[in-house]
């Protein structure tokens, strides 16, 4: 049985055109968004407009929320659960902690209300044309039941295992994507130090094993230095943080993972939270410079 | 004026297919390996063996090298230079370093020698169906005349600039393979440790961003924890010390290349060194093994 009624709380750059999808697909949505003017622009094109995620929760069969992090989710579930009904179906699409959804859909269970988590791939782009990759992890009779509303929103859906999977593997992908920046950035400063022309460097590499998206994604990026996001840097630096927290509970060290969160909030304390992820490289290029003189000099 | 008589040194696992194809194309070859028996294989195909780099060069238009690093390298280019004559053609397709790569050049030229460096990239069996990825450094003139030897041996040539940027863009290369592996490990660890089946995680992360080719050619690997090489550990060990060494005279540091070497090293020192180097995630999910009991503990 397809929800109806579908709740949306959190109309920002991805809520927003994820919310227009399933409403292009014919559900009838509830909004919330913490600072109205996103949600009148929705209630503009058909949506309602709720006071919060309260009165979203009672007036819809299925809730998908789209938030920052995990204390907004945390706070937004706590309102919903408080009132949510059997039969609900509350849908956490945000990147969050895998151990937060664990609590959550155990909390959920004891009131008979179902709770998947959905982390996305894919960016503003593919939020708006419909093709995210959601990796869903829960209960099989609740992601058949979500199947459809995914599938207004995504082009790849997954099934990834039981509550918490979803977030897990979105974590893994923010390994694997942060670590291989760092990787093309490592390569790059030091071919280039050395005097290679880096457009050659991309394109031998791109041939053979050390072939990878991010380096044909930003290869302008990189070649430009010019860091208009793309992925946010203050962004991909919350997402470590929630892997190597899931890392401490799974009581896996996580070596390189560490040391590139750190170089995450060098940039970002250094005003480049909102510059694209690449900007990493940046970093390794002002390491890389040579020292000027006076500096290492003791103070007068 | 394409060399009619190539020399080849060092007939390995790499060396050995990459002569037999230069063979194939034409060229008449005087061949020499330090353990004889490998050079007679060869011979009895139609090559003629030689008693040292000396004879080697002194009887060949070109002479490529294929030896196992640096020192090697070394040793065999201060006998060829010994007797090399005006317009030989040195080429050096070890993998080996980029500052050798540019000292060697540099004598060369005092004597009318020239010298390429020219690693490849695709393994043993892009050595034997001469598919390899040849990345040179050198003059262009050099490169113009090797490019027949080159394309019997190769499927991608690149000319990448001046004497040693061969080994730099190889140097990148390594940098970047050894990164993704480490970078797919540590989610993979993760991942498992929470629950998730490995697979599924391959899968999702496959399809995006996180996309690389080591996943892809090594997935049964990582799967099955079955090691057998594939790209050895130990070369990949001395890989990352080459580049490191060219990094520090380019004054740049590599700080996740720097412990992904001291990974490498662990492995290597337990017995591992025969291994594909994408045991580097054994070595985590040693570290993720649960401590057991008297563990830590004060000594009796």
């Amino acid at each position: 049985m397809t929800p109806e009624t579908v709740g949306f709380v959190g109309l920002g750059i991805m809520g927003e055109p994820m919310a227009r999808n399933l409403m292009a697909a014919g559900h009838k949505l509830i909004v919330h968004n913490r600072s109205r003017p996103k949600a009148e622009n929705l209630a503009a094109e058909g949506a309602t407009v709720a006071e919060g995620p309260r009165e979203v929760a009672e007036r819809s069969d299925a809730v998908v929320t789209m938030l920052p992090g995990p204390p907004e989710v945390e706070s937004v579930f706590e309102e919903m659960l408080e009132v949510a009904g059997g039969g609900t179906l509350l849908i956490d699409m945000s990147t969050s902690s895998p151990i937060l959804a664990r609590k959550l859909a155990a909390d959920a269970l004891e009131k008979g209300v179902g709770v998947l988590d959905a982390p996305v791939s894919g960016g503003d782009v593919g939020a708006k044309d419909g093709t995210l990759s959601i990796m869903v992890g829960g209960r099989e009779e609740d992601f058949e039941r979500a199947r459809p509303l995914f599938e207004a929103m995504g082009g790849t859906v997954t099934h990834v295992g039981e509550a918490g999977a979803g977030q897990t593997v979105k974590a893994c992908n923010q390994i694997v994507v942060a670590l291989v920046i760092e990787a093309v950035s490592e390569a790059l400063v030091l071919g280039e130090r050395a005097g290679v022309e880096p457009a050659k460097i991309l394109d031998v590499l791109s041939g053979g094993l050390a072939g990878n998206k991010v380096m044909e994604v930003k290869r302008e990026k990189f070649l430009s230095r010019d860091f208009s996001p793309g992925g946010k840097s203050r962004f991909h630096l919350k997402d470590l943080g929630i892997a190597l927290a899931a890392a401490r509970e799974s009581e896996v060290p996580l070596p390189v993972t560490a040391i590139v969160n750190e170089m995450f909030g060098t940039l970002v304390a250094r005003g480049m939270g909102d510059r694209d992820h690449s900007a990493l490289i940046a970093l390794l290029d002002d390491w890389a410079r040579p020292v000027e003189k006076g500096d290492g000099q003791a103070r007068p």
